[in-house]
């Protein structure tokens, strides 16, 4: 069961001449809505504004989003996930943008995936990708509508005992997880792929981010390899569906909890609730 | 106007649940019908079906295709720039590909483009774009519905004199035009940038390296940097629409007609005239 808004009325269908349609060209994010509350409102609605911006298309009011979570709430929608996506509108044949072009904002709610309740106690069993991450600077970082590489990476395993996969790009640096941000624990600093050439720069790497510095850890943005990823102290995975989930067994090593896990997902959960926004 | 068909009826859009709207998951071709006839139809669904294979992806049989455009014939389409979509079809929430997944078949029929009589005369002028190519070899050559960075490098100019735009890879390696391949005519002999990490393997290009195999000329697909490309005898431009179209200025570089420009051009139009199927 799914809802879905098109330029806030209810649809299940997007013309055919919309640009996400022909040409992926639209960004989106991915948001959890629990009892009608949505966690870090602003940053997703932030971030989806500035992914859209570098692509050049005009994102939406915050005001046009409130009024889609509105409705979806008169729908019954409480516990759901999320997806705001922004294309660029519709035009004809054609790469040009034309001179008039009006975005199109789409708000779906899927039910929220049932992940088990020892997600985050437990970790997850994590492999490797043979799928690479793609070279594109202009893209890099932006949750863009050009998702071919994430379905051909996601489609390399079906083992259900796999939640994800890690995707390195063409020099062996590890960029993210398929569905995920990956981020590593080092003693007292946490660390993360810089996105200059590929991957999607999500809204909980950079609470996670923050979280770290609240706590003085280090943090930095760095070139990672898959070496340096399996020495970590803590290998997180991340996103707005799962928060913070830590990897439990990646390629033959295995980890175990660590001190400094709760110290840090105390913080992300602080923070949590000072950006959670109920509507 | 544009007429449409989804799974052969018509139809002006899609479902918000196919996975094209979604992640840009799917293949497609461009074709020319004149006069009810397109040119290299055969070929055209070969690279279709070959395109959707290499993406775990059942593409419709040729008898769903010729369905299209008996409808597309009776709506009294005759001249028209078709595309021909394959989407994966739709799912669900997530990358991961259901079990049971039916493909959908997107016919469509636009205006054909209003391109000057001089076109291929006269040449055209092109630019160099900032925009990269994407490295990726799980993509290259295949046309697929991941097209930003297409989108992104036609939108770094506005000027109507200029036809076209040739993207390099990070290596600076020529890749492609925006719209369109390249190919380079040096003495007897025609090359074209190879597409392992980039790049769109259009049918024209099939058909501009077999025609210039039939003249026994030398023909391979190598890496072109740009000095090259600007020391070539010709460059051509190609795709379904505008056929072969030679570059008249490049970078200050202004090119003339080449005496074998008229051999190459004579057998591509017996090889048009060999492989075009009247509907």
């Amino acid at each position: 069961m799914m809802q879905r808004l098109v330029n806030g009325s209810p649809a299940d269908t997007l013309a055919l001449a919309d640009r996400a349609v022909q040409f992926g060209d639209g960004v989106f994010r991915t948001l959890k809505m629990v009892g009608g509350a949505v966690p870090f409102w602003l940053r997703q609605l932030d971030r989806l504004t500035h992914d859209a911006a570098l692509l050049g298309i005009e994102a939406p009011a915050a005001s046009d989003w409130l009024a889609d979570i509105a409705e979806l709430h008169r729908q019954g929608v409480r516990d759901a996930a999320l997806k705001f996506i922004v294309t660029r509108g519709e035009s004809q044949r054609g790469y040009a943008v034309p001179d008039v072009v009006k975005p199109t904002r789409i708000a779906q709610a899927a039910p929220l995936p049932a992940y088990p309740d020892t997600l985050q106690s437990d970790g997850v069993a994590v492999r490797w990708c043979d799928t690479k991450a793609s070279w594109q600077p202009r893209l890099a970082g932006i949750k863009h509508l050009n998702r071919l590489e994430n379905v051909l990476a996601r489609n390399e395993w079906r083992d259900a005992a796999i939640f994800e996969g890690l995707m390195c790009d063409r020099d062996g640096a590890v960029i993210e997880g398929v569905m995920s941000n990956v981020l590593l624990q080092e003693g007292k600093a946490l660390v993360t792929p810089k996105l200059e050439s590929g991957g999607v720069a999500g809204v909980m790497r950079s609470v996670a981010l923050e979280a770290a510095a609240r706590l003085n850890w280090s943090v930095s943005e760095i070139n990672i390899n898959p070496e340096r990823l399996l020495r970590a102290n803590r290998v997180w995975l991340c996103n707005s569906l799962i928060g913070m989930v830590p990897v439990r067994e990646l390629a033959g090593r295995h980890w175990e909890s660590h001190p400094a896990d709760q110290q840090l997902l105390e913080v992300i959960r602080t923070m949590e609730k000072e950006e959670t926004a109920c509507f």
